[in-house]
């Protein structure tokens, strides 16, 4: 299947029997570019993409070109030794994501392609760590990830627990991945630990966190005596050990460095030692391992309104009225605040039964609506403050509550109720992370 | 004024002659408090609001109560010396905040009374610096900055430096001051610095910021030798300096620490070393003092969208169709990007003429649209990535922008134009903060 082509470029690669995957040539007068043939995402019906072997996707217009296939695309399998094959202790599920194409691309598959032979030709010491067996429940990129996707895949946990799977890694994309975190916590009682795992750097770049994200996740999946959903990703800018954060208090902090998660208001709960094959537990204040229970549901009749200056109430109004939201969760300014002139808004909004949160675009810290006057009003007009959860978390658990609360009443005690670790009632000073002031 | 005060609690307070700023005592059958009087902020009519002797306000029920007037407000001034009289070098404008209610608690005042005298009895070290000369532009909280209040900034800076001061400090609440740093810093060519301060906490506790934050700002306008617009704030948790954020990149980190505002992608112009009087340059690139120049307009017909997995579409829907904005910033995921189901809303909006950027969520790193494909669809729906632009920051430019040019084409070609270090082409590693990870 040549996914993503049309017109001309459809034609020319069906004429000389090529397939994703296959390596071909494109000839023009003055240059031949080789590669292996990628899926085409471009709107142009001239554009085919290939895969450079120095790593990088090119697309190439096939005006005055012609095209050649030299190589059928190979199919390695690596044979599983019998010790390896019978029931897995830890299941991979893969929805996505550069870490997902960062094993294709070593492996030479193309798309949704993440077999266990795959994985294991990938990072073979994954092996020595215990049994495993790998699932594509989906191939998406995260930033297309919704709640329907969310409810797969905690089905898809559910399954594998049942199955009697120890411990489950998710393959995840980058981008949403603590949405989902906090999704999958706010759903699953678990027996024990759900890693997701990501990469932000795919694998034909010599700095990859691929292979040691995931071989740290499966074996913190095996060894984790927590029962709670986290996020494990490099937790430093060398590859000395990746960093275990609560689902529910991590946040993707950098769009590119490979250290870009990082736990917030709260500390890791653990870090892998690769090299050492160890688990550190930095808390003990861990959810232990409980019977499982898959709930996950999610309204997303929501809002995320971040308050800016010069906000025209319109906006907002719109929101109000539009009998589309039941609840919106404010990202205000400092302590929790937006201008007075919107108090009103607001007020019609609760009054319409409209559940209103408030979280700050600090993002760190705590808000505080008792301090100043306009934190007053606001609470007035029936904003809940929301401790220090972060805007995104409070976001995603009003789905979740939403889903499962019609009474307003109800949803304001769910949403101040700590579920999951999601409010940290005590801040360390520590927390706050050190910038380089030049000293 | 009995400010704020209506029905039983203004009739009580009339009749005993009580004004704000009085002392007065409430007597209960089982209490008595005593306090100073102040502005109510409160819906109900029978609520008194005092300021008790421990610094914080209390709002307290007239119902059952006896109230007295104690002592009328004592109005104390400080008188200048000669030395101190004459045309000043360092204006100080006061808009509003903690740091100007900080002034006026330590001195009795009681809003908007941020007088020469009373900033030299607050903090009489100021006037060995120089000849000050303080103004009441205006006196609110920073969350309720429009842009009309940008321009009356701009406006008031420009008198300053055209009646000859050196450097201008503007007092400033913290919650929207990044927004009004850019918002100046897009406004103004300066032959000074300009020196946005505020204070995180007030002066009724002994860790306020107010007094180093204050004294190292007139410093800093007396002696720097920039002509831009700077952030200067607690650098770190204890007094021993202030930082200077360039004005378009900084931010407001957290909800309530001193050391709040930290620079982003970029490093702070310099340190002041307030008990050795010294301005310590971290970087040479500062943008020198320049001609003045005041050019402050804003089109506030813009909205910043925070994407997360299952927006509505019908809200983008509203607002590319209700002709109400000519832009929209995107705060997007990871390397700016946002589920492809928006692509065809994008493609409607830049059609349509509306401008459409993206900044990124993550807030530290920089977009980069072309490592994914769904970065690539975006942009030929006609996205324009920001680069590291924060994206408060975007959207304060873009309102500046979109009130000096019509044309697309310009638009987009202003917005990538590196107009006041907004943009920075170069990040270096330790640009990141460090998270403490319990070593």
């Amino acid at each position: 299947m040549l996914e993503g082509y049309k017109g001309k470029a459809l034609e020319i690669l069906s004429s000389i029997g090529a397939d994703i995957g296959d390596r071909i040539v494109i000839i023009k007068p003055s240059i031949s570019i080789e590669g292996i043939l990628m899926p085409s995402y471009s709107l142009s019906n001239d554009i085919i993409v290939i895969k450079m072997d120095n790593g990088y996707n090119i697309g190439i217009s096939v005006k005055d070109s012609k095209v050649a296939l030299k190589e059928k695309k190979k199919v390695k399998t690596e044979k599983l030794n019998e010790g390896e094959i019978g029931k897995s202790e830890i299941k991979i599920i893969s929805t996505g994501g550069t870490i997902v194409s960062s094993i294709e691309y070593d492996t030479g598959a193309v798309r949704p392609a993440l077999t266990t032979e795959e994985i294991i030709r990938f990072m073979p010491e994954i092996k020595e760590i215990g049994k495993i067996d790998a699932e594509v429940l989906f191939s998406i990129l995260s930033e297309n990830m919704t709640p329907e996707h969310w409810i797969a895949i905690a089905n898809a946990i559910g399954k594998a627990f049942k199955d009697e799977n120890i411990g489950v890694v998710v393959a995840h994309g980058t981008d949403t991945m603590s949405y989902t975190a906090a999704a999958l916590a706010f759903s699953l009682k678990l027996p024990g630990p759900v890693v997701l795992v990501g990469s932000q750097r795919s694998s034909d770049r010599p700095s990859s966190d691929a292979a040691i994200n995931l071989y740290s996740s499966v074996l913190l999946a095996k060894v984790g005596k927590f029962g709670e959903v986290v996020v494990n990703m490099h937790g430093e800018s060398s590859d000395s050990y990746t960093l275990v954060h609560r689902g529910v208090k991590v946040r993707k902090m950098h769009t590119s460095r490979r250290d870009a998660f990082q736990s917030i208001n709260d500390r890791p709960l653990a870090k892998v030692i690769w090299k050492d094959k160890k688990v550190e537990m930095l808390r003990s204040d861990y959810i232990p391992k409980k019977e499982l229970n898959v709930d996950a549901k999610f309204d997303n009749r929501v809002f995320l309104l971040k308050y800016y200056p010069g906000l025209d109430d319109s906006f907002l109004d719109f929101l109000v009225n539009s009998k589309k939201v039941r609840g919106i969760i404010v990202e205000g300014t400092g302590l929790g605040h937006t201008s007075t002139q919107l108090v009103d808004i607001f007020r019609k909004a609760t009054r319409d039964g409209i559940f209103v949160g408030m979280a700050s675009q600090c993002i760190m810290g705590r808000v505080n609506m008792n301090v100043y006057t306009t934190g007053r009003l606001l609470q007035e007009a029936g904003i809940v403050p929301l401790e220090d959860m972060l805007p995104e978390v409070a976001l995603v658990k009003l789905m979740w509550v939403l889903a499962h609360e019609q009474d307003i009443e109800r949803i304001k005690t769910k949403m101040l109720e700590n579920m999951v670790g999601e409010i940290n009632p005590r801040h360390e000073i520590d927390f706050f992370p050190r910038w380089y002031h030049g000293d």
